[in-house]
């Protein structure tokens, strides 16, 4: 049986933070099993922060290095920046010329986001805003992607990746594309030091490349239950973001805490102490795979590099047959 | 001073017609003055016939071998396949990505257009049909076109253009583009044999490349004056479609020719003879040009594919400067 395809990026946000730890540990752990691209999707960024011209590149570096510290493996999956495989912008482009307009138009995350922009009073609805899902389907199919890991959120997106798939097939008589299936992969909900959900933009989050003293700092800064004055006072570790973090660090301990805490036995000092030795042991490893990789500046790039020629290789045969089945194919042409 | 650059193009329909003729013969004058791109727009045919697969070789061959018999010059002119320097895919996109929607959703043609489609119960107003001007603003941009002949209908789709020009150079702060300059180049309107225009769906046009006795039998179907049943009953030339092609073919003559329709001199038998002369005139070289250039197959794609590497090689140029302002450049790529 042939292995599956995945297909996943993220946006170049510069260094990562804690909350994107599961999403990275399940992307290491899908290299064992499938043939895996992971994209910087430097594109994608645009279709919000157009004017923020300079965003990519130190982004992309940073974001990448932290990637790769948690285990992802250049030699086992392709990494690539978006932007460098002009193969997505020709697809993205001749998939645009056969979807209705309709399709995009009812997309339940467009109609959200232009509501959203409208009370921010910005007018940033794009030609491109509104082919986003057309862009992220293109992102797929043009690797061939038989699994996407998808939030429940995102499912819309990935049925209409499906539409797409079917309607080219359909118009130019040949299975070009395979159609992608959703891989809903647990992930770990770790809020953010104040509870909400964690967020750069936030200001609560935990760097995912940090040192023993930041988390010590950070942890003491998360919001605890407020009704809890006195370490005797029974807590609700339900309320509590330190007793959310140690559900997914410290998942050994947990019930021992929450007996703790709800009896009055564990104070919230002694359980941030805890939290902050678990992430620390956690993160270690990660830090100093980081600090080997800084010692080389161009490492990235040079994986990076690596990376588009495998996508490029990938991206340029699917490219032919799409031109084939269409009908663009000049002779003598290279 | 800087020679203006030119971009034109024209969608691969196949043969061409006399409707044609005049815009070609613009063409073949700009080369003597102008840098001139001419572009086989085969993505822009997917705008409205996607589901026409296969459209395109063969008439892109049929279709540039019309443009070189009347003599755009291959060593003169860039002469190019638009779906083969991807770059126009890139540079699209990320227009796509910084251009408002309500600027697409307004333009006039589009809006005449999807009502169009309407009524003949299409359902065809695809994502990419709305980007359509867009589409064709890259095509200008991307060579860094000064000047770009059009009819009255497309003032404002340059005008859009000029607008997507001015917003890239504000948002990221740097002369790339030059504001394209519309060039109202005088065509000649001919009409086709029934008097409508010429137009293939119609089936009364009258091929560029063609022989002495189809323009004759063509000529002779070409609808008159339907009051004028004697040679001595004066005719109305206004009304006639013979008199309006003799506006075109024989300048010289159109005096006399109308004089003596108006007068009962002339038939309408001698008047389409001296017709199907002034054309059989007109366009012999242009046959013995197409009939040598048929001698090698493979020319019109020698002729495309020099085209390509030179217009790829402009659009490389200035696609480096896009993404060296919008900073999507990665250390070490090639």
């Amino acid at each position: 049986m042939k292995k599956d395809t995945i297909l996943s990026g993220m946006r170049p946000t510069g260094r990562l933070h804690l909350g994107h730890l599961s999403v990275l540990e399940n992307w290491r752990r899908f290299q064992e099993r499938y043939n895996c691209y992971y994209m910087v999707a430097n594109w994608h960024a645009l279709t919000t922060a157009f004017d923020d011209p300079g965003l990519t590149v130190e982004a992309t570096k940073e974001m990448v290095l932290d990637w790769l510290m948690v285990g992802i493996d250049p030699e086992q999956s392709t990494l690539f920046v978006q932007s460098e495989v002009k193969e997505h912008a020709e697809l993205d482009l001749l998939l645009s010329l056969i979807t209705p307009l309709s399709w995009l138009e009812r997309c339940p995350t467009y109609k959200d986001q232009v509501q959203q922009f409208k009370e921010q009073g910005k007018d940033i609805t794009t030609h491109g805003f509104l082919g986003y899902p057309l862009l992220m389907a293109t992102d797929i199919i043009i690797y061939k992607a038989t699994l996407v890991p998808v939030g429940e959120d995102q499912l819309p997106h990935l049925e209409f990746c499906r539409e797409v798939v079917r309607r080219f097939n359909h118009l130019y008589k040949k299975e070009v594309f395979p159609e992608p299936q959703p891989y809903l992969a647990e992930v770990s909900m770790i809020p953010g030091l104040d509870g909400r959900k964690m967020s750069k933009s936030y200001g609560n989050e935990i760097p995912l490349f940090s040192n023993p003293k930041e988390i010590k700092s950070k942890v003491q800064t998360m919001v605890t239950d407020p009704d809890r004055i006195h370490v005797h006072d029974p807590g609700h570790p339900e309320i509590c973001t330190v007793s959310n973090f140690h559900k997914v660090f410290n998942t050994a301990a947990i019930e021992e805490l929450e007996e703790g805490c709800k009896g009055g036995k564990i104070g919230c000092v002694p359980c941030k102490k805890r939290l902050v030795k678990a992430l620390i042991d956690h993160l270690t490893p990660y830090w100093e795979r980081r600090q080997e990789l800084e010692k080389d500046p161009d490492y990235v790039w040079d994986v990076l590099n690596e990376g588009k020629r495998r996508a490029r290789w990938k991206a340029r045969q699917t490219m032919q047959e799409v031109r084939a089945a269409m009908g663009f194919e000049i002779p003598g042409s290279t």
